[in-house]
């Protein structure tokens, strides 16, 4: 076989067979095939696609390419869960609880952040002592006790997808969706459990910017899903403005607690009922989404949701304390507002700058290496649709440095778009995705 | 500036401006940008393509990696020739000596052969002692003394293409226009002659296939040859057959010398003085086509041109006699017919088998590191539109390797197709391009 005419061949928009997939993946694996040829491949599958024969063989044979992660141990259907990103999004922290407060199994496998939005590992090592680095064996038998658990991919969790990622980091073929989607779903598909439910954000502060390619994005997911036999859910839900009023490490923890403690933002919660109750549905705990919806309020409204958050916590070596007492979480040493200039109603708030501001306060990487300041942040004080005062505060900053602040200042008040007239209501879940097509949201 | 900018510009269809251009391929020739990103951004020039701005900046680019050869010590109007190759492609070695002796100077830079098509370099080199590593120097020499000589590019002729192409040649992204128009044309602008008279051929046994391709990559080398100040004229032909009748290297030699005897096949002959009577033009020596063409057929005729190669060989350190008396350049051991099951018309010849078996007897290159054989070819006793009797003979193998003539003999005799009607006459020269636009070859 020879990896110059399977360029050719996806040049020219011929089907690539599972051998010619498993000739580049495992060659580039094993250094036979340099990263030159790979990355002329890449782009010309950036420019012409792929169909699904080729997807989802590319997806399993990245997933093989490390260890599958084996559940076994665990009773029942263990349900995955992954949203592809956005500003303030601590659903993740919120839902874990939750869905494994109404007696699902979610052992969780997460990555950290990059770039504008946040990483759930970052966000919970906000609490003292939270070990994420667990081996396979605690993190089964933590969710064997609890339903939950959550590590990071601390080993080789499809190893050809980190390597292929890294190449197209590189050279531009990121923003591919077939390559975006065999990405995710390998690492899925490699961890093991039974059932997914992937959150699919577009907007400014989305990965992908417009509902088509969400869309677009969601189908090749559950198309591979599916043919790797695992029962897969798309909720795709727009990120025009931050999710909560909070960004940051420590400050969307802290949010993330007051939901479970049912005093979090509107927003907040009817993602985290939306998703939370299509993962009770995949783990077959419910039939129907409404009662999943019930199960999910009822465990917020007599706090055994925010009680394991606790179990978790404890188990995972974190300081329960902070849990308690939010107060005690890291903190940041100035805080300083932001005031409106115009009197009006928020038509926008554009959540890519908040992220990138959020970044530049300390709160995000921008390189992998990079170190970040789990205390900054913004809190958001006004939303979409909200009326504002001149002089009214818009956000708050948390920050540790005051030329960070200067820095951010401006860039944080002109995300806000400010109009005399209420902008029109538009939906945030706007489309639910399965192996049966693509559906509008229905909770009835 | 950023690399990864760069390639999304691409990808996106904008275009680069020459500040990026040159801070790719200096990157590049630095080894400040790795091949990775080069790859995938040539990828992407294969799907989007260059515009004019794009390629005139590339290609002046590539051309001053390097030095800019100097002929400014030769009097008048330099003229420089090349071909996009082809199989039995013989033109430059008659069309030196014949254009020489009319006056005109050729300094002719040369690459050597690579794949199914042979070089002139290598053909030439079937003369004992003939020496094609000259310095600048000598070779100005002689052009000043006898206005024609042929050097290797045995210096940093363009290195910035030469490290492009070898890239490209491992990354599916050769048969790109752009890039074949820019890495001719780099070469040929570093070569330093006032105007360039090249040949592009299509068909089986050429690089290209398609008409409308060798029209395009026509039109942009015309356009980047004016935009720096270089007259070029495109003479576009058809490769569907070998050029004459000789394939091979000593071979294609001796039909070139017969050639200026005067003894030359038609369909070479045709292209020699349509070429040769375009340089004259562009060399200031005759105003029109006719002129030129009979300027040629005078210099064939009075021996002239003839003389002119002995001269030219001779400078060049190698063997006239050789010249007078094809039959001590080097010859194969052994020579076998092939003979013909059908009674018919030749309706084609398949050029590019005729080249690949040449190749494979051992007259070409299948790496770049290949010695080759320069007695072996093959000669053709029939050429299209010629009748054929079961049994006649319809090409001779010269051959040193028994095992090498098992091998090519079926594909030889698989090259002819001979059908029961008379093939439609189709020209071999079809158009011409210069700045003035495309035009039908004319005579006139």
């Amino acid at each position: 076989m020879n990896v110059i005419e399977i360029i050719n061949k996806k040049k020219n928009k011929m089907e690539l067979t599972i051998k010619e997939i498993e000739f580049v993946i495992q060659g580039y694996l094993k250094d036979t095939i340099p990263d030159y040829q790979i990355s002329a491949l890449l782009m010309a599958v950036w420019f012409n696609g792929m169909n699904n024969n080729e997807l989802a063989n590319l997806t399993e044979i990245m997933a093989r390419s490390g260890k599958i992660v084996n559940l076994s141990a665990i009773p029942g259907k263990k349900v995955d869960k992954h949203s592809t990103g956005g500003v303030g999004d601590k659903t993740t922290i919120a839902l874990l609880p939750m869905v494994a407060a109404a007696g699902l199994s979610v052992p969780k496998i997460s990555g950290r952040g990059l770039g504008h939005t946040g990483g759930t590992i970052d966000k919970l090592e906000s609490i003292s002592g939270f070990k994420t680095d667990l081996t396979i064996d605690r993190f089964i038998e933590i969710v064997k006790e609890i339903h939950c658990s959550i590590i990071s991919t601390n080993f080789d969790l499809a190893p050809a997808d980190k390597k292929l990622y890294a190449l197209r980091d590189v050279t531009g073929t990121i923003d591919s969706i077939p390559l975006i989607a065999s990405s995710i779903m390998s690492k899925k598909i490699a961890g093991g459990a039974d059932a997914l439910v992937l959150n699919v954000t577009f907007g400014s502060g989305a990965f992908l910017r417009k509902y088509m390619d969400a869309i677009q994005l969601g189908k090749e997911m559950v198309h591979i899903g599916e043919n790797n036999h695992k029962q897969t859910y798309i909720v795709v839900s727009s990120m025009d403005q931050p999710l909560g009023f909070a960004v940051g490490n420590s400050l969307e923890l802290q949010e993330a607690i007051s939901l479970l403690n049912n005093q979090g933002p509107e927003d907040l919660m009817e993602i985290c009922l939306f998703i939370g109750s299509i993962m009770l549905i995949a783990g077959g705990i419910v039939k129907q989404q409404k009662d999943g919806i019930e199960i999910l309020k009822e465990v917020i409204e007599n706090g055994q949701a925010f009680d394991k958050l606790k179990e978790m916590v404890k188990r995972q070596g974190g300081d329960q304390r902070q849990i308690e007492n939010p107060e005690l979480l890291p903190k940041s040493k100035y805080k300083d507002d932001i005031y409106s200039d115009f009197k009006g109603y928020i038509h926008k708030i554009d959540a890519r700058s908040i992220g990138e501001a959020s970044m530049l306060l300390g709160a995000g990487r921008e390189q992998k290496n990079s170190t970040i300041d789990l205390s900054v942040g913004i809190i958001l004080k006004k939303k979409k649709g909200d009326s504002v005062k001149k002089g009214e505060i818009l956000a708050t900053l948390h920050y540790n440095d005051h030329d960070k602040f200067e820095k951010v200042h401006d860039k944080v008040k002109s995300a806000f778009d400010i109009r005399n007239k209420k902008p029109a209501y538009k939906p945030l879940i706007v489309a639910l995705i399965d192996r049966y097509g693509v559906r509008k949201p229905n909770l009835s």
